[in-house]
């Protein structure tokens, strides 16, 4: 399960272990939605040090469909990927992308966005297609308000939310063979509503807490302000995860509050428009002053990318939408957010994590 | 330059040796046209035996520029590919991709399709573009009638490719720094024609000599027959060069004729719509019949594709339009190809190519 290794502070160095797979945290996991990340494959994301990535459950109920992914031995042969698995219950998905309905008492009504057809997804069955894709680490199905939402919508979120929760944690205790269960704390970015929902999903005990509905547009003070109205609640031996986080700011940040996973589009979905992330902090290679620069992206960095081809490269590549420079830009953000990780775990492994943080802010 | 190493039939295995690089013949070129292929990097194109590419030479002179190109080190070290570098004046592009305004005596008249501004090409022109982007070996710039031209529209065509070759030649010579140049017989499907325009070119007296126009849309019988009538007036010192083909059966008929260098789109535009090489033909990976196929495309193919991954993951990215799909289809289909390439050479050396050529057509 969950093992502290270290402390520093409030931030931790620990383990996850589901399955016989294992993976250090504080980590970041890439978001391999479909069953692949894209532009980068799954073998990629191991080598350059990803132990976990997050891929949605109800997406992948849909295509491959559970039969195929039954049939040909669940989501780690099927990806041919190694390290621990996520699945989010879709639910995001589903709001992000319109594709809403409505949610009642029962459970979410949405188009399916790949074929159109009407569904509803309950709790129980967010938790049988999770179970079925044979993911290490479950996510509970929540209601999520988007950022700005009125104070009886977050109300009602919360209420539906952790309604939703226990009738997961019932039904995933009936059916689970070796797969955690991680509740999900909503709330908007009202501490009030954070902390009621944080004492009411903690009392039902899960295997991990995540903390969802941030990063969605709010400032990041509100994020923090939320997260730290609801961490305290949340047991220290138990894994936390802020979903959706992101940009090495805001991972910093949560670390030192005691965050211990992390995942995010944010990485690959802006190396395709340019923004890459350096040791001296973010870059735009669109831009013109990128034309004759003969230097790696990040002199410091140890990727693919970096090692073989030049910012003036990337920049034609960019400039001409070429996909194989959203390739080699993807391979550089991946390795890059994962040699953060693990220099996060190394400073708190070495007690100097405050400095580190201190240190790379200044940049 | 250029060496036959041996002979098996009219098939033979040589080598192409320029500015200190050099590559075995027959070899297939991956297509290049910007300086990256489509969803393969060149490291990677290096590493399953890509020992050619060909580039567009007249995009290459828009994007990134002449002025970039030079300042940075010439093309091999700006896209950072170690083997032999053709490029092609770009003349096919400015036909295929109907950006063509005119032809004159003068050159071609055209709308340059990155900043629409009107342009003309002359073969001087060309010379100089092709020299200052530092390919391996320049091609001549010809003018192409589309397949179906009538017997006029061939005539002026191969009237002006010739005049326009003459005067490539001679600014070569003039400007040439280590930079082969080959010839373009053209003619159409008009076997009295192409015998024509063969005469004429190799009069010239180039490097090397290809086969223009080809390959587009024809039925197969005329492309050989085209092939047929032109290639007896190329001296069999010289390395011969079909453009544009293309499919192992192609490339193993034009083999036995005695053509050394091929290049083309289709392994890389199939791999993308899910047309996969295999050793018992091409499959579609988007057929419902891979869903639950667990082999990988080629069973004999060692690509980091089939070492990782299997038909039924391949059909769902297709299905899903993945872009990871696309890198791992393409990575397998040019693996593919230069493995094939590999074992022709390696039949002529053992003097039963056609043998080797009669067995893959069976199948």
């Amino acid at each position: 399960m969950f093992e502290i290794i270290t402390e520093d502070g409030t931030a931790r160095l620990g383990k996850l272990k589901v399955n016989g797979r294992e993976v250090e945290t504080p980590f970041f996991m890439p978001v391999v939605t479909k069953g692949a990340a894209k532009f980068i494959n799954n073998k990629e994301l191991e080598q350059v040090g990803s132990g976990a990535i997050i891929c949605n459950g109800f997406i992948l109920s849909i295509a491959p469909g559970l039969d195929i992914l039954k049939r040909t031995g669940g989501i780690h042969k099927f990806i041919n990927y190694k390290g621990v698995v996520f699945t989010d219950s879709g639910g995001f998905q589903m709001y992000s992308d319109k594709f809403l309905e409505k949610t009642t008492d029962e459970g979410i009504h949405f188009k399916d966005p790949i074929h159109g057809e009407k569904l509803l997804i309950t709790p129980e069955k967010s938790m049988e297609i999770q179970n079925t894709v044979g993911s290490d680490v479950a996510m509970c199905l929540d209601d999520m308000p988007l950022y700005g939402a009125t104070k009886e919508r977050i109300q009602e979120s919360v209420l539906k939310t952790i309604n939703w929760a226990k009738r997961c944690k019932e039904h995933h205790d009936e059916i689970k063979k070796e797969q955690l269960l991680f509740g999900i704390i909503q709330g908007g970015t009202d501490p009030e509503m954070r902390e009621f929902c944080a004492r009411a999903i903690t009392a039902i005990n899960f295997d991990g807490y995540a903390f969802g509905g941030l990063a969605i547009g709010e400032p990041s003070e509100e994020t923090f302000a939320a997260i730290k109205a609801a961490i305290k609640f949340v047991p220290k031996e138990k894994p936390r995860y802020l979903m959706g986080v992101g940009t090495p700011e805001l991972i910093l940040e949560a670390v030192s509050m005691g965050v211990d996973c992390f995942d995010s589009r944010y990485p690959t979905m802006t190396a395709r428009n340019g923004t890459l992330f350096t040791s001296k902090g973010q870059i735009n290679i669109d831009k013109k002053d990128f034309a004759l620069d003969e230097k790696p992206i990040d002199e410091k960095c140890d990727c693919f990318t970096c090692k073989n081809f030049t910012r003036a490269y990337i920049h034609h590549l960019t400039r001409l939408k070429e996909p194989t420079g959203n390739t080699l830009k993807t391979i550089h953000n991946v390795t890059w957010i994962q040699n953060f990780m693990k220099e996060i775990r190394k400073a708190i492994k070495e007690g100097r994590f405050e400095t580190f943080k201190k240190e790379f802010l200044k940049k």
